[in-house]
């Protein structure tokens, strides 16, 4: 049985974390660096950006995980540390800092950092208040899950509990999203932690398995970022008996794994830039894994669909139009659609052919601010989900000027 | 030597058309079909859409075609006939109509709809109105220009002269454009004339080659459309020596119609939906054609570039980022970056790192209403174009509630 309970990375055994405002942001208060840390050195995965134009922490977090541990993880936000001339070098400077301060070595330090594309990012602020960051440390993650944050109106947390050969063991995470969101065998930023043991490779192994159905699935605008990166940290202090086969330990592990990401994710779809609702398409039907993801992709990034859904129009043509331009090949003569929230369902579609219904009742439906839509293909037993967000006015100005 | 001149798909010899209110839009005075016609039977040759999901117009041009002549084109707006029942067969009537009332085979009529997908399309008003449209016809193709129009804020069209072995020749057209605009081997509805002598071969080989360098380099939103067609009508009146092979009135003849593909293509992309300003991307110093196209699409196609293009703002991180998402192979450390329009130049990118440059001035170049995107990847010869526009409130508000 899988609990959700109170917290986020603080909530497993041995982890505590921080977030203040050092300065990188100029102009305001905002926090912009967090600290997470595992008393025990913990058995890291991480997966990135496929982006061809990797921000500077990306390959720094690389280098120092080559042998699969970390003991803590800095972050800035504010500033991406990507499209620099001195990016590496910074991004070195941020783990030696952190590194000196707790006492631990650099190398098993992970770096990230989340903002503008294309600045220089000033290490003084960092190194300035290194100290008063680790002297924050506490059991109480939320002020990390601010610090986090760019666009982002909510920080987004949780945590899951559940038993291992009677030893209690917790996931915790915490991420940030909103723009520039499109994943791709990596995420925005999402840091998870947990008290299980959990050999590197088993870990990995997890990491990779769960991404695939989980934050590859959201799209807030097509974009995919320099800097995405998801990363678990395991230090096994629970005391389970450690996982390293697929036994049915790992079945439970990647379970609770997958609760906490597909939180994380849509909580990150939910809070996609100017977006007012959360989408979710279900694609059921579908002749195999891959074209049921492919289809639920294209439909999720779909402008017309997004701009659709914001205005609470059962404009299902762009449904049908984003799924014949997906690429897959289907009988597009199957295809049935229905729109669906917590005020209903309705069937707009049957066999790729409108069918009459209920203008009324389909905008009551679209009114509400989480809406599914539900494709069957008709045409096998595969499914998948997307998430994704409406298009907005706010999306446009949000975009128009994010520097100012 | 060609020369730009006043007109449309009436220029070349032979051609009138006409555009009329026929009722198929309800609430509304606004023409909605549209009708073109050749006094003599022309080669004729169209590229169509990719998108799996076609309209029915599609699949009976294509059958109408296989013996590569026509001799009118009907075209509706207002509902797409994509998506019903009995989609197809209302295609057949509208060609049997047209060609009833013109005396021509049905077999002889390309038939095209724009609208939106997934309403029947009643035939009455059609049936009611052919005799009224094919009264109509003159050689002022201004109000078919307007009948196909859907969310488009102007008619579009452009004529071009050249000369073939002494013979005056001319090649004429419109189009409309707007939204779901992502063209993909074929474009929204464009309908070409011209008067020039050339086989069905060389017209189709003609078509298809052009149509990769100007209507599949823009982008919209996106979203491919179910309807995109692309179609040359060309009736030999000019008197010239037919063109049957790749020889000197050939390349002139592509080079004409290279203008006015380009011309409509630029067109349609700066009346993108809710646009207001123009952007064309050029890419240089590319290893190949076929990267430099796939770079500059992906940069005309991101949500964030077009919408720090709505707020004149040099975020041109969100061009690296688009440039690193492409899927392209390239040295990204390798790529210069500068913003272009009629109040200057300006580089804030050098060998994949930023510069300082004055924000002043890059707003002010900004400000304008068609900026250059200039990208050279110093990493070979070729080069490409791409055309679209910026993401603006009113592209979220034109496609919130497009069907009310």
């Amino acid at each position: 049985m899988i609990q959700e309970v109170k917290g986020n990375v603080c909530a497993p055994r041995g982890f505590t974390a921080s977030g203040i405002h050092c300065g990188i942001r100029a102009n305001t208060t905002k926090k912009d660096l967090a600290l997470i840390y595992s008393e025990k050195k913990a058995n890291t995965a991480c997966v990135y950006t496929t982006n061809l134009v990797k921000a500077a922490p990306i390959a720094v977090t690389k280098g120092n995980l080559q042998d699969g541990l970390a003991q803590a993880i800095i972050c800035n936000s504010g500033n991406a540390n990507a499209c620099n001339a001195n990016g590496v070098e910074v991004a070195h400077q941020m783990c030696a800092l952190t590194g000196k301060a707790l006492n631990i070595d650099a190398k098993d330090v992970v770096v990230a950092s989340t903002g503008v594309i294309g600045k220089e990012l000033d290490i003084a602020p960092i190194a300035n208040n290194i100290q008063t960051l680790v002297d924050a440390l506490s059991a109480d993650g939320m002020s990390a899950a601010q610090a986090i944050m760019t666009t982002d109106t909510l920080p987004k947390e949780i945590a899951v509990r559940f038993e291992l050969g009677g030893k209690t063991c917790t996931i915790g995470g915490i991420a940030k999203g909103s723009g520039m969101i499109h994943p791709n065998m990596a995420t925005m930023l999402a840091f998870l932690t947990t008290d299980v043991a959990i050999s590197s490779a088993m870990l990995s192994k997890a990491l990779s398995a769960d991404v695939q159905d989980t934050f590859n699935m959201i799209s807030v605008d097509g974009d995919t970022s320099t800097n995405d990166m998801l990363c678990i940290m395991a230090n096994g202090l629970a005391g389970n008996a450690e996982i390293t086969e697929e036994n049915e330990d790992y079945a439970l592990f990647a379970q609770a794994l997958r609760q906490v990401n597909t939180y994380l994710a849509k909580m990150i779809a939910k809070d996609g830039e100017g977006a007012t609702k959360l989408l979710a398409c279900t694609v059921t039907g579908a002749p195999n894994q891959e074209t049921a993801r492919i289809v639920a992709k294209s439909v999720i990034c779909s402008s017309l669909v997004k701009a659709a859904m914001f205005g609470a129009d059962a404009n299902w043509g762009r449904i049908l139009c984003a799924i014949g331009y997906s690429g897959v090949d289907l009988d597009v003569t199957k295809i049935d659609v229905s729109f669906q929230s917590a005020k209903g369902t309705i069937d707009v579609c049957k066999a790729g052919a409108g069918i009459p219904f209920s203008e009324e009742k389909a905008k009551d439906i679209l009114l509400e601010n989480e809406i599914g839509i539900l494709i069957n293909l008709n045409s096998g037993e595969a499914k998948a989900i997307s998430w994704g967000c409406d298009l907005t006015y706010d999306y446009v100005k949000i975009n128009g000027d994010y520097r100012s």
